[in-house]
């Protein structure tokens, strides 16, 4: 941010009067804009033991394998925007189910939240966002292709609880800030 | 938003191409500005049976009861920001448990969610955003005084799980868009 989004005049990044983190200031017309983490949903859609991927056809990550999920959108739910990704993303029809994972990804100012999901008909396609839809069979997920660690982490944590035959809900933080070279 | 926090040029309100919302858009530099719904976070900071509430001392609903509450900042997770906020409104050094509610006010583009929270010891005080701050048997919480809706959501919530002896996690909506003058 260089530029004030309501007046256009130059912003300065420093910690404004009462506060204790810097923010974009703006001298002109005095409005402080903070900025906060933005929240992407998803699910993990099964259909008769078998889970819906996506190959991603854009980038982060164009190529690889995730569940369909995507920046949620001001004037909807948590559940609304997973549904709308999967139907964007795969053209599936999803029921959105319980809480399956939440997963701060810090150093890309984001928070991961995933559902449990039911495919009611192995009706899909291959979205505008996608390269390839597939249903896969839990053996058959191709564990060195998933996308993004809050997928894998998600992935992991529904088959567990599937073979466990419970439906927890699971936190976990990533965060490369400080990763450092190999010594 | 007016102006493009990029470039500074003024921006238009109109659908991306390969897009189905009204985004602020740049056509000086292209930048589509994104804007999604900010994540409000907070707990029920419990003592020896008895809650801790904060009267607020700051817009909106100043004056009114509520549990410590605020803004997610980038680079922390939901809980660490659940315990900066009673830190910093309540002068409390909480623990925080189990997720309680997820609250998406729907009108204001954010999502609320609430922790329970040990408080081990009755030491607190009056933050700066505070006029007030008590420790409260659930008999005397002052409900006709809650600032927000999602703040009574979650503590009726709380004491319903709490007298059942569970510890559920509640999802609910609030929406104030669509509100008319009664006939």
């Amino acid at each position: 941010m260089k530029y004030c989004s309501h007046c256009g005049a130059p912003v300065h990044h420093r910690i404004p009067p009462g506060d204790n983190l810097p923010r974009y200031v703006c001298d002109a017309c005095g409005t402080i804009h903070y900025q906060n983490p933005r929240v992407v949903v998803g699910c993990v859609p099964e259909h008769e033991e078998r889970i819906l991927l996506c190959r991603r056809g854009i980038e982060p990550r164009r190529g690889y394998w995730t569940v369909p999920a995507g920046f949620m959108e001001n004037g909807e739910t948590l559940q609304q925007a997973a549904a709308r990704e999967a139907r964007e993303e795969a053209l599936a029809e999803v029921a959105i189910g319980s809480l399956l994972s939440v997963v701060h990804v810090l150093h890309a100012e984001q928070v991961h939240v995933f559902f449990r999901a039911s495919l009611p008909a192995a009706s899909y396609g291959v979205g505008a966002e996608s390269l390839e839809v597939m249903l896969v069979r839990p053996a058959d997920i191709p564990w060195a292709d998933i996308a993004f660690p809050s997928t894998e982490f998600t992935l992991r944590r529904y088959l567990e609880d599937r073979a466990a035959g419970r439906e927890g809900h699971h936190f976990t933080s990533i965060d490369r800030r400080l990763q450092r070279a190999p010594a």
